[in-house]
């Protein structure tokens, strides 16, 4: 089983490795793509948020609408992109081992990223970014990486989870 | 008429829906795109192993190698992609509890993709395509439609599972 | 064997044959991608329609408007293009031979599709899905197999030309 | 002034004209893109036959070799969609009236940019261009302006048909 | 001849080249797409502000006015990309020792389409499309080859500087 | 609160700010996808070198660089693509005033993208790391964040220019 699991791992990341360790993954997978996708829903449905404060929309808050609409929906894709590489491409069995609750996290952002497109929803979004930290704390710990907690550095300015380096 | 409309519109627009029943689904999901791509992929194995039988490949040749392992790859990207789509939109609290396994076969799935992706493997492609045709056979009886397997009527033809209609 | 590979790779990369018979077709071709993608179109008619029924829309329903909208426009390029691909890669001199009214029917298909994109009209599009059910009906009799009827099985449940297989 | 407007939105909306006159086109289609694709295509034959001048590809050659064909495989799919978009498009009744070889004129398009997709072949590419300059004299001619011939300002410095301004 | 070769191929794949001579340029960039990207926008704008002039929007003229909005972002983003191109692959050192301005134009054309992506203004664009020529008219003189200006032979039949050939 | 608005509203829609304070951004932007896409190439042109030790390449570890070919060739559009973003949307002119390097900063990671996609170079793919990292360094100095460097917590193991967060 384990044989089997080396023997795939090989296949799959290196052509023509002569070392038996693989500690060192091979393609560069990095959560922070999901992180930024989510905060930029947010920053949409803040926007949005201020549009509904009018009391009628003109024809160009109209446009300006179909815009941040169609970036919010945009931005969903890509949390599910990449959610969807990391999760299918990063994570084998020795990591699905480690966190059990992968494949469900995972299905909850799916989930969860389509309630934040088909609505205009700051508080339910903002539990988006919740999963989606927790998915990126996995990683980070899956590569023995520790992480921390800090403000984006530009809007929405909400916690996000990042690796500690250097 | 107007409990019909906001039936509908519910479905589309929330998805936390405590009822198990689902039977009138509002978007269209169909696993016919997925099982195409994987036989796209087996097609480009067939053809880049026809290259293989070369002694030596022209220039010509070469280029025709990279057209079709492009394709190849392209392809094994939809597969990713259409699978992610169902998996993460379709499949709700009421599917997954009727089909436990959907986590780890849509996993595999992914898994399986990348070898096919990363080799030019007819046989581990091929199991990939089973992997896929049960996919679409749980998705069909989640919607209680009985399915039946065929050939395709195109290369490769191979066994697909279809939905019995009409 | 070899005779076959050759054969194969003539088919593949040779377009001007002179041979009538085509019965092992080298690239996939399937018009179910068209048809899907005209199904996805009336269903966003569909909740369109359901939209103007409201006396007045508020600014979460502008958004679902612009993003039904969109998805509309999407599937109707998508309707050009698969359309394109089958006419323009498959269709040679001997099936436009055996069917005179494919350009016409072809050109129609990107009319219909026009008008389906620019309005929001469920009998028109409808007649879309007739042109493309004709497209798909010629498509499986040049190949020498017999079609059917039946509806979809997910909304709009309209009728859908289907091969016969198995 | 009210009545243009109401001719313009007519022109863009409705694809059903009765009228044989449309000098005043809604949209606006430029065939220049597709000629620049085809001289893309002529330009990526000529840097692959100069590689084939060399005996033995250096790993970084076959590099550029499989860029080379990437690119010119995507001029190709460029050349087909903006063909269609125009023929598909543009083209209504009075125009195909006036230009009944249209349909096929388009076709042969379409398998003539496949064969330049499948081959490495200037002279045959060559061909593909005449057929594109043809089209855009057609295109040109269905709007009352003039057309001339000239070398393209940059390589692979062929006869290109442009419209006559100003 | 082998001299040649060597001098093309020299000019496409390095980029470090000390003549200040590059009159035999190696890809094909034509501007034509940027201006043409342009008058697109212009022509959304027209028709967003015919739509302006109706007093109420019906469902259907919503739909539309997210389609031109839609449309008129997606041109925009063609400007910045096709511009982006010709200035970071086209223009090396001779070329901007000629024309020092050519970075500032550069920029002032991303801030202008930033602009005319979030406003419906005419007379903005309008100043978008007088940079863009600016900016053709340096990369043809760039090139030794003049320009004239007339109108585009299509709405919205503004001043557009072409190249002089034939 | 108003205000608030009005002023967010303001900064998002109106390129045109006399005020040389930006200290509250309203787009979301972060060098770090710029600098992912670095790594990228570089891990690519480590594989491709790993290849290149081979005397002889089998047909499928052809195919093999043709895929990590065409991944380097993405991902150098991905590098462009992103620093012409921030470039063209984010710097304004108190940022250009602040920073009067950041043209030709931009325009050599421009030509230096060129140079790393056209050859496999693992030090001069290493001096476009090291232009987009002071481009980073801009980046965060202009919104008064301070920086570090650590090595990419995944291969290629490089040093990376982070803002100091939390």
């Amino acid at each position: 089983m384990l044989y089997n699991m080396i023997a795939k791992l090989d296949k799959l990341f290196e052509f023509e490795q002569v070392s038996a360790h693989c500690d060192i993954p091979c393609k560069i997978y990095d959560p922070i793509t999901i992180q930024i996708a989510v905060l930029s829903m947010l920053r949409m449905v803040e926007l949005i948020d201020e549009l509904k404060a009018k009391s009628n929309l003109s024809l160009e808050q109209q446009a300006t609408l179909a815009r941040l609409s169609g970036e919010k929906e945009k931005q969903g894709i890509k949390v599910k992109e990449e959610t969807r590489i990391i999760w299918g491409d990063y994570f084998k069995q020795p990591q699905i081992t480690q966190f059990p609750e992968i494949h469900e996290l995972t299905h909850n952002i799916m989930l969860k990223t389509s309630h934040a497109k088909q609505n205009v929803d700051f508080s339910s979004t903002l539990e988006l970014l919740v999963l989606v930290n927790r998915f990126a704390e996995i990683f980070w710990q899956s590569k023995n990486i520790a992480t921390y907690e800090a403000n984006s550095p530009y809007p929405p300015f909400q916690l996000v989870t990042y690796p500690k380096l250097g």
